[in-house]
C-alpha cells in the first residue's frame, strides 16, 4: 500500500519558496539544486515539481519527463565540474536510504580514485558550494 | 564527446541470446534479470533493448520508456522480496562505477538495519538466485 505524500517535507517547502536552495536548473517539470551535504564536489539533486514520495508512487509519464531533466542535469554537471563519470542514486523509503520524502535523484560527479565522502551530516563550505552552483547553472543555461 | 557503444559488452550478448541470464521481466523496451553478484537478496538489473552506453547518451524518449519499466520492476521486486525499501543505483563511466558499458539500473531491495554487501566479485549461491528469480518473475507476470 503506497504511503501518502507529506506536503511538509523540506523539498516541498523549497518548491513553494518557503525554504531557500542553491538552484542550478528549473523548468516546468523539475528543479535542480546543490546538495548542501555533498558526498562529492558538485553533488546535485533533481526533483519533480509534481508531488511524488519516491520512485514507487510517481506517475510513470511524469517520471519519463523528469528523467529527461535528470539526464540533462547529469550532462551539465559532468561538463561543468570536469568530472570523469557520474554516479546516480535514488533512495526509496527509510530502509532504502530515503531521508526526505519527496522523490529526488542524486547526481554525483566522480573522478578516478576518489571515493564518495561518507554521509556525515556536515554542511558544505559556503564559498565552494556557490562556486559549484555558478559553474553548473552556467553550463545548464 | 560521447564514447561509442561497444556491441561486444556482456549485456549486448545477453540481449542477443549469446549469453544466458536469470530473466525476471521482458517486453519490447526492456529486459530485467538477476545480478549474479547481488549486493542484497533480490538484486535485479534493468536494461534497455536499444543500445545505449549509459545515462549520458541514451535517447531521452527511450530513457522515459525505460524508466516506466524500472519503476514496474522496482515495485515487483519490493513486493516479491517483502522488502522495506529500494535503493536505485546507476553508474556512468569507469570513474562513476560503471563496469559493463550498456546502460543498466540496479534495483536493490533493502531492509532496515541491513547494509548492502560489498562488491566482492563472489557469485550468488545458485539455489538462492533461482528462488529469488522465480518469486520476482511471478510478481511481474
Amino acid at each position: 500500500m503506497p504511503v501518502a505524500y507529506d506536503s511538509q517535507n523540506i523539498f516541498a517547502k523549497i518548491l513553494r519558496g518557503e525554504m531557500p536552495c542553491h538552484k542550478v536548473y528549473e523548468d516546468d517539470v523539475a528543479l535542480a539544486f546543490m546538495d548542501i551535504m555533498p558526498r562529492s564536489d558538485g553533488h546535485v539533486l533533481v526533483i519533480p515539481k509534481k508531488p511524488a514520495r519516491n520512485l514507487l508512487d510517481i506517475e510513470p509519464g511524469n517520471l519519463g519527463e523528469l528523467m529527461a531533466r535528470v539526464q540533462k542535469v547529469a550532462q551539465g554537471v559532468k561538463k561543468a565540474m570536469g568530472a570523469e563519470g557520474i554516479t546516480l542514486q535514488q533512495f526509496n523509503e527509510s530502509a532504502g536510504g530515503q531521508v526526505v520524502f519527496h522523490l529526488h535523484f542524486h547526481i554525483l560527479p566522480r573522478w578516478a580514485g576518489v571515493s564518495l565522502r561518507p554521509h556525515t551530516g556536515q554542511l558544505a563550505e559556503a564559498d565552494a558550494l556557490k562556486e559549484h552552483q555558478k559553474k553548473i547553472a552556467d553550463a545548464l543555461a
